[in-house]
This record gives C-alpha cells, structure tokens and sequence, in this order.
C-alpha cells in the first residue's frame, strides 16, 4: 500500500520504518523541500522510502498519516491540501501539547475540542481516525515488548476507515481484540486527555514503555 | 478511626458503609440537616455511622472525605467550615463532570486547574489527597472483584497524609504495590482528566466494572 506521513519527527519516522518493513511504500512529508531528516531516513530506509513535501506525502498516500505535533496539525494539513486528502483515511496519531516557559504541560484544545475531530471539520471529504497517540512510538509499532495484553483505542466517523486502521495495527503486532473502538471522532478528546496521566507515569516508571490494560470484573 | 464524609451520595454512601464495616466511626455529612439519605444511611449501617452536616461530619473526622460532585466541592467545604478541617488530611475523590442539555460530559475545572488543587488553595491548612476518583464506587471498596493487578493513584503535597491515605486503600483491600504516588496536588489534574476515558470505555463495555492495570515493559 501507499502510505504518507506528514511530519518527519520521531514518531513520523519510526512509523515509516515499520511500514516499509512490513512491505508499504512510505512518502515521509516535511514542511519544506528537501529536508534533511526526510532525506536521511529515506536513504536509510530502502527502497520503498521516499521524503517528500507535505503535499507529496499526501497526494502520494492512499492512506495518510499526521504525525505532526498537534498544535501544528492543521497548519500542516492545510498545506498538505486538502483536496489531495479527499476521499482518504487520515490517521491522526497526534496530541496537542502546549510546553510552557515554566515546564508545564496543558493541552490545546481540550476538554470540548480535540484534534481529531478539528482535522475531521477541516477535511470534510476525508475520514479521519484517531488512534496510537496513547502509547510511546516505540511501542506503536512492537506493541509484543510490554508484556501480556494490552489496548489500543481507535475513534472516527467512519467504520470502513476504522477498519482498515486497524488492520494496519494487526500489521504493527497490535492483536485485533486489543484494539477498542470508542466511537465517533468525538471520542478523539478523551484519548489525548490521556495525555497528562501518561506524563505522570512516565515520570513515576522513569521511562515510556508502558501501556494501559484495561481489566474488567465481568 | 473517626472519619467525616461530605457528600451523602452513592460514593460517600459505599465508602461510609466499607470503613464502619472495617471498624471506623464514620458520620455522612449533608448539607441541610436530617438529611433523609444520610439518616437512612445510619440506620442500616450500624453503630459507627452518624449522619450530620457539612460541618458536623468536617469536626468529626479525624480525617474527611470530599464524595461531593466536583462542581459542589468547593461550597460544600466552605459549609463543612475550613477550620474544621484544618490540620486534617481531606482525601478528595471526586471529579468536575458538567453535564449538558445535549448530553454531553465536559469538565470543569480541566488542563490547567482541578478541584483537587482548587480545594488545597481554599484549604491551606488542610493536607489534601486526590484518590480514587478513577474508579467506580464499588470497585473502590472492592478491588478484588476487578482480576489480576490494577491501580490506583495518589497526589498530594503532603507525604504523611499520602501514607495515611494509602493505608486506609489497603484497609479496603487494595495492595499496597498497586497505589502509584504520582506527585503533588497538581496531578490531580491528569486523574480528573481520566474520566472522559472512562466514560467511553464504560459505554463500550455496558458496564463500569474495570480498571487500568499499567504494564511496563521493564
């Protein structure tokens, strides 16, 4: 399949390097032209790894990933452009972390907003799905190194869409009956609300690579 | 013990029931006095519990609980009286939920505020605890009915009155290697904000019997 990413960060990048592995053609979107960590993951990547701009990794995608920081998630799509998304599923693994001076972290929009659902206004023709902003990308894609079962969470509008995310994390190692469909797009405000409490266990364990089992009495 | 509960809800209900069942004397404060709940509640729970006031159940205890609805919690400790708290360890458990006409869950404070902070500030004399607000009232006195390992999390400022919390959870029956300190105060925040999760994952399983077991990879 092929596959763009826009954003060319850690997350963007280590999601690229199991897609090529796993066999998809990846288009990894910077801002500008020519951008030096694109470029350099492309080479190191193989054959099936492209850099590219925004607007290239989304006119090259039939899926599209937006692994930008969400503060600057529309910003990013925008200039990707909205008609080479339409008609796509676009997986938005983002979380809107604002960093103040004072090293607090708040998230924008919270609460009655999230950035699923404003990428869901602003790409009305596209399908987007929220989901894998829970977990550290290093987990993201080798969900088998934290032991015993553990949930991912998908959110969208569209079943269809939300299916063929999640067949891309049974890809990943994600087994099908760990991944919850929490409903609509909407339901994208409740994942990155987790946000803060991941922060606080990562400072608790001293490191990322945990993951939320949820366990039921019945 | 002598322990004062404000809030005559379910949750200051189940939670008065457990600790006079554990052997503490409990008094449920409510707001106006002969609270029909609350007396009703005494009656059928034994010698320990006392139903009172706001303020009978705050002078009472040696420690305090706040079971009101977050959005409450602030005048109902202005009515219990500040300095009848003062000294004493508040374990604080509830959440801001704001419910709208179109039913809709927000919460109010969120991101940068929580009513486990708001009620530190009104209360500087008071060491509260932010705790068990992450779960539904019947696994809070009934970890065992939730298999296997699951947490439960602290925050507050003081670490004495942090043990003396943690002690009456194991009281309850939670291990003592499943309450996770997650800091001061301020992490209330990132509890509070668990909830909109939780409010998904409970529509998902039809039921509100779970919790989140933190699996680490190291």
């Amino acid at each position: 399949m092929r596959i763009g990413i826009i954003g060319t960060g850690t997350v963007g990048q280590t999601l690229g390097s199991k897609l090529v592995s796993l066999g998809h053609e990846v288009t990894l979107g910077s801002r500008g032209k020519d951008n030096p960590a694109a470029l350099d993951w492309a080479q190191r990547s193989g054959d099936g790894a492209h850099a590219g701009t925004f607007a290239e990794a989304a006119e090259f995608g039939e899926l599209v990933v937006n692994a930008t920081s969400g503060t600057v998630s529309l910003a990013a799509v925008e200039l990707a452009g909205p008609e080479r998304l339409a008609g796509k599923t676009l997986l938005d693994v983002s979380n809107p972390l604002v960093f103040s001076p004072e090293g607090e972290v708040t998230l924008d929009p919270v609460n009655d907003d999230s950035i699923g659902e404003r990428l869901q206004r602003a790409l009305p023709d596209t399908k987007v799905v929220k989901a894998l902003n829970t977990v550290n990308n290093a987990i993201m894609v080798d969900p088998g190194s934290v032991p015993g079962p553990h949930q991912l969470f998908v959110a969208g509008q569209d079943a269809d869409a939300k299916a063929q995310v999640k067949a891309l994390l049974v890809e990943f190692g994600w087994p099908a009956e760990d991944i919850l469909d929490l409903g609509g797009i909407d339901a994208a405000r409740s994942l990155e609300m987790l946000m803060p409490f991941w922060l606080r266990l990562m400072r608790h364990y001293g490191h990322a690579d945990f993951n939320y089992s949820i366990r039921t009495a019945r």
